[in-house]
C-alpha cells in the first residue's frame, strides 16, 4: 500500500476489516514492523482525534513519530516554475516536499477544504503534491474531499455492531451553524458503496454530494422515510457541493435534528457520528446519551483503522 | 493509584519517599512497566519544568508520551445539557474527554486558576471532568488549587537534605509583581502537614491560605520570628485567598524579600523555591547563589516525584 | 565531544567524514548508545529541516527526544545580577538553564542573529549561556553566526560527489529579497578551510565575511571568473557583515543569480544550497532541476552530520 485516500486503496474491504479485528485483538503484535521506521505527520489544520489516534497507532507498531504543525497562513510554497521568488513565498514545493520525505518512511497529511475554490479543493492539491514529490507512501489524515481513516473506522464499527448480514445504513444530513467540508460524507458514502450494506442518503434538496462518491446509492429526501427500518444512523452536516452555491449553508433547519422520535422509526438503529458533534443541532442529548449511541466506540476505532493502514504501508516498504 | 491531586492520594508519605529514593537510584529499573503504555499530557497552560520532567519520567518508565497543548481561549467545551450548540463551543465535554481517554492509558492535566471566580477555581472543574469522564487514571500537572508533583518533589528534597529527624520547615510568603495562584503553597502545606516536620507559615496579614490545607499548622505573622531556628525556608508568593479580595495583590513589600540577614536567623537553613523565581523580589542574588540554596536539586526531583506517581498508576492499571 | 559550534570542535575532518560514511551505511548500528538518554532540542526560531533531521538522527541512535519551542518574544530571561526582577522577565538565566539541563543528557539550541546589534549576534549569547550553565553537552542547531550541522553535511556531500582529490569549491553570494544572517556562509567557509579543497569565495564588494572564518581563503569579486573550472558551486545569500552597515542588503542584483551559462563555465560542477532556496533569485529553475543539482542529497545528509555529532557526544557522556 502506497497511498490511502479512497476506499479502493484498501482493496477488498472484507479482508481489510478482518485485518482490523485481528489488530484490535492484539495491538502490539506487529511492533517489530515499525522498528527503525519513522512516521511524519504533517498538519495544515489543527487536530485532536486524528492526531492522538494516529500517534497511538504508530506507537502500537513500534514506529517513531514526528508531528509537524504547519500554519496554513504561514506556509506559502511556490508551486509554479519560472517565477522570480522575491515575494512572500520562501520555498518551492519541489524542494520542500522531497526534503520532508528524506527524513521519514511514511507521511500522513491533513489539509482541509478552504471553500475558496471548488476546483482547488476537489483537486486535493496539497495531498497530491506530497504523493508526487515526497517519494514516500502518503495517507490522508483528512484531505479537502475525503477522510478515509474515519470512514474505515466507521466500517469497522458497523461490522462490530451489526446484527444482520446486510444492514440498512442511513447517512443523514443534520443542521450545523457553520459551513463544513464534504470530506466525511464523501468517504462514508465511498466506503459504504463498497461494503455489504444497504446505503440510503438523506438530506434537504440542494445538498447532493459529488456523484463520483454517491455512484448508484439511493437518495431519499424525506428523512423520516429514510430512517424506517434502519440499522445504523450516521449523522453529519456538510455544506453545498453544487457548483454555483459551493460551500454555502442553505439550511439550519432543526427539523433535521436527530431525536428519539426519529430513532423510534428505525430497527433499534445504532447512532454514529465522527465527532466533534453539536448537541441539539445534529442530535439531541437524549439520543447521544442513549445506549444506541456508539460514537465513543467509533472514535476508538480510529486507532485501529489507522493501524491497519500503517501496517500495510510498513509491510510494503 | 487512580488519582493524584492531594497528599492523601499518595497514602503513607514515608513509603512514598522511600519509593522515590529507590527510583532515583535506578531510574530505568521499572522500564518494563510502561511498555506499550501511553501517557497523554494535556496542557491548558504553558509549562517548562513540568513538561520536561513529566516527559522524562514517562520515558524512564518506557512509556510513550503524547503532548497536547490546548489554548484556554480556543478550547470552549460545552458542559451543560439541553443547550442548542449553535454558538462558539464546537464540542461537549461528554464526548471530548472520553475520546481523549480512549487513546491513552494515563492522563496528566495542567489547568491554572483564572482568578475570575473563586468558586470555579476551587472546584477544579477541568481536572474533575477529566477524572469523571476520561475513564483513565488522572494526575494534576498543576491545577487551579494544588500542585502535588511539586510538593512531593519538595518533600523528597527535604528528606534528602534534612540533618535531623524533625526539621523546622518555614513557608514564607515573599513579594512578586503579579497575582499568583495558591496551588504551590496549598500543596506544600498539605504535604508538610502529613510529613514528619515542624511547619510554620509566615505571611503578611490578609494572605491566609485555605484552612482545608493549613489545618492545624502554625501561622506566624512576624517573618523574622518565624525564621528563627528554621532548617528549611520555602519561599513563595501567592495572591489573596479570602473571599472578598480573592486574587488580589495586597503587598509588594520588599521587606519580605528573603536576604542573608534573615537566613542568618535560621539554623543554617536550606533555601527552597519551586521556580521560576524573581530575584531581589522573592530572594536576593546572594541567598539564591549561596550553598544553602537547593532550588536546582529541588527542580531535578520533579522527575522523581512524577516517576513515582506514574509507576504507581502503571502498577495499578 | 562536549560542544559543537565550529569546524574545530570535530577534530580531524577526514576522520569525521569517515565516521559519517560508516553511520550512513547503517544508521541503526549505534542504537544502544542512546538507550535511556534524552536529547532536548530548544528552538528560539522555527525550523523544518533542522528539526526533522535532528529528531531522526536522535531516533537512529535510540535516544528519547524532547522538542521545546520557545518564542523569542516571550522568552525574556534576566541575565544581570542585582536587578530587582519586578518587570517582564519572570526568570533568571542562572535558574532556567540548569533546570533544562537537569532533565536531559544532551542539548541542541537554535537561536538566530537578530541584526539588532552585531556585538550581541557575534557573542552568541544564548548558545554560550547554555554551554556555561546547562552542565550538559551543547550543539548548535544554527546559532547567530554559525550553522555547523549544515556545513558538516555539506562537507559529507562534497566528499560523496567529488571526482578528484582536491576539488575546486566556490561559495557564491546570490541575491535575495530579505536580509539573511551569515551563519551558513561562515560555517561553510570555516569547514572548507579545514577540508582538502580549493576554496574560492565570490560576492559583490561590501559583502566580505568575518575574517576569523575566511582566514586565508581567496576572494574573487568577479563571479564568472570564480566559476571557471569549479567542481562545486555553493550558493547562498547573506547580509552585510561590516560594522557600519551590519545586517543591510546592499544589492538584489540578479546578475548574480546562478544560471546555466555560468554553470557552463565550471568543470561540470555540482550545484549546492542549504535550502530553503528562492528560485530565479539565487538560482534558475533550469540549474536547480538539472542533474548537477544535489540539494536534496545535501539536505538528506543533515541527518548524517547530526548523527555523528550526537554519537560522539553520547560516547563521551
Amino acid at each position: 500500500m502506497k497511498i490511502f485516500i479512497n476506499a479502493k486503496d484498501l482493496g477488498n474491504l472484507n479482508t481489510a476489516v478482518k485485518e482490523a479485528f485481528e489488530v484490535k485483538k492484539n495491538r502490539f503484535m506487529y511492533k517489530h514492523l515499525g522498528e527503525n521506521k519513522t512516521l511524519l505527520m504533517v498538519f495544515f489544520n489543527s487536530s485532536l482525534r486524528t492526531r492522538l489516534s494516529t500517534q497511538k497507532a504508530s506507537m502500537n507498531l513500534g514506529m517513531n513519530t514526528i508531528v509537524l504543525d504547519i500554519n496554513h497562513g504561514t506556509w506559502k510554497l511556490e508551486t509554479e516554475r519560472g517565477i522570480i521568488m522575491d515575494g512572500d513565498k520562501p520555498e518551492h514545493i519541489l524542494e520542500a516536499i522531497p526534503v520532508m520525505g528524506c527524513y521519514c518512511d511514511i507521511i500522513g497529511v491533513r489539509s482541509f477544504a478552504k471553500f475558496e475554490s471548488k476546483l482547488d479543493d476537489y483537486s486535493e492539491n496539497i495531498l497530491q503534491q506530497f504523493i508526487r514529490y515526497s517519494n514516500k507512501p502518503v495517507f490522508s489524515m483528512e484531505g479537502a474531499t475525503t477522510h478515509p481513516l474515519q470512514a474505515f473506522a466507521d466500517l469497522i464499527t458497523i461490522e462490530e455492531f451489526k446484527k444482520k448480514s446486510h444492514p440498512k445504513v442511513v447517512l443523514s444530513w443534520a443542521p450545523h451553524p457553520k459551513a463544513l467540508p464534504q470530506a466525511v460524507p464523501n468517504s462514508f458514502v465511498d466506503f459504504m458503496n463498497e461494503a455489504d450494506v444497504d446505503l440510503v442518503i438523506t438530506h434537504p434538496k440542494g445538498y447532493e454530494l459529488d456523484p463520483r462518491f454517491v455512484r448508484g446509492a439511493m437518495v431519499e429526501y424525506n428523512q423520516r422515510k429514510a430512517f424506517e427500518g434502519a440499522d445504523f444512523i450516521y449523522a453529519k452536516n456538510w455544506a453545498v457541493y453544487e457548483d454555483t452555491r459551493y460551500g454555502q449553508v442553505l439550511s439550519k433547519d432543526r427539523n433535521w435534528t436527530i431525536d428519539t422520535a426519529k430513532m423510534n422509526l428505525t430497527n433499534h438503529a445504532k447512532f454514529m457520528h465522527c465527532l466533534p458533534i453539536r448537541r441539539n443541532m445534529i442530535v439531541t442529548d437524549e439520543v447521544i446519551e442513549s445506549p444506541q449511541s456508539i460514537v465513543i466506540q467509533e472514535a476508538s476505532n480510529r486507532e485501529i483503522s489507522c493501524q491497519v493502514v500503517l501496517k500495510r504501508m510498513l509491510e510494503n516498504l
